[in-house]
């Protein structure tokens, strides 16, 4: 057991030292060559761990989604009011701190490499908000008449819109900004949780013990 | 005066080509030898009208706007009721026919081509956004208590964030779908036309005589 424990921590380091690649030089600067001198590694022990740069560029993406998701999660479990919990769960699809303005960074150029090439990459942006807008329907948290594919396809785009410009644009797009968007838009289809009728998560449940 | 005008021609068809050769093989393929042979020219000849790679990028990138920009503008002045006039408005900055399905996708390569190495590629789409939100005031048609400056920000991410996702996720997301969206989204910002107090632009202009 420990030896796969090392293996799969070895090659977190190698996926992380690929980040670090791409976020100084560029895709074109990714080389297997880059990245393992990066990780402190020989190209060839390097290719133990990753037997091709498109395996290693999968897994890499693939730790990024991983990331995100658990952070996610460990937000949706919290007592937050529903609402604040929305907005940082949110927050973590955006590029708002050093952590997450890397990863979607990292995660724009691999877009970009893989453009047009062949399948298209599954960020598991939509399917993270597409499990946000069941929850909210699950605990009668959406605000009446709100029709939820047409909500959260929306709100998939303003996430992606938003990330997009706040990467390419950011000197002109603050974090502020950012969030009263988030805050406001929340507000149009989510319920004010004492008009839930009890149903609003841990804090309502709490409150009324 | 007419070799000026044969000038410009020649420079917008060779951009045209120049547009083709993304398209079909992408920025590594749009090199000044293979646009040259797009658009029927020797590269040498080719040489005389655009003096470097990037400066022909640019005039490219820069027609595309243009059309977009005149598209735009030519509906902007038709005497559609406001909100019909604003779903096609918002519909030319995304790819929902042909001809802008092209654009954009153009457009994208350019701004992957361009993202980490020099300023921000600027496709024009956020003032566009603001002067439509801008005319919106002009004439009292934004609905009580908007906040000009959030919505604003908010229209551009949903614009840009459908647009992202309609080019790489194309088969899952529909054109109707899109358009319901922007309906909706205009329905929550702009006022009915009967409630704008006969400010509402040509239509309610007409009727009222």
């Amino acid at each position: 057991m420990p030896k796969i424990v090392d293996h799969e921590q070895r090659k977190e380091r190698i996926a992380e030292a690929c980040w670090r690649v791409i976020l100084k030089r560029g895709m074109k600067g990714a080389t297997v060559r880059n990245i393992a001198k990066e990780a402190g590694l020989s190209p060839g022990s390097l290719r133990h761990y990753f037997s091709s740069q498109g395996d290693l560029y999968l897994y890499a993406m693939n730790l990024v989604k991983e990331r995100v998701r658990k952070r996610m999660e460990k937000i949706a479990f919290s007592p937050l009011p529903v609402k604040e919990k929305m907005v940082r769960i949110l927050s973590e699809l955006l590029p708002l701190n050093t952590e997450t303005h890397a990863e979607m960074e990292v995660w724009l150029h691999f877009i970009f490499h893989f453009y047009g090439k062949e399948g298209a990459v599954d960020g598991g942006v939509r399917s993270a908000i597409q499990a946000i807008m069941d929850g909210l329907e699950t605990y009668r948290l959406l605000k009446e008449g709100i029709d939820k594919e047409l909500e959260t396809e929306r709100l998939y785009a303003l996430i992606d819109g938003l990330a997009l410009h706040k990467l390419l644009e950011g000197g002109r797009l603050s974090d502020q900004k950012i969030i009263e968007i988030l805050k406001s838009h929340i507000d149009l289809i989510v319920k004010d949780e004492r008009d839930a009728g009890g149903a609003g998560g841990e804090r309502i449940r709490e409150e009324d013990r």
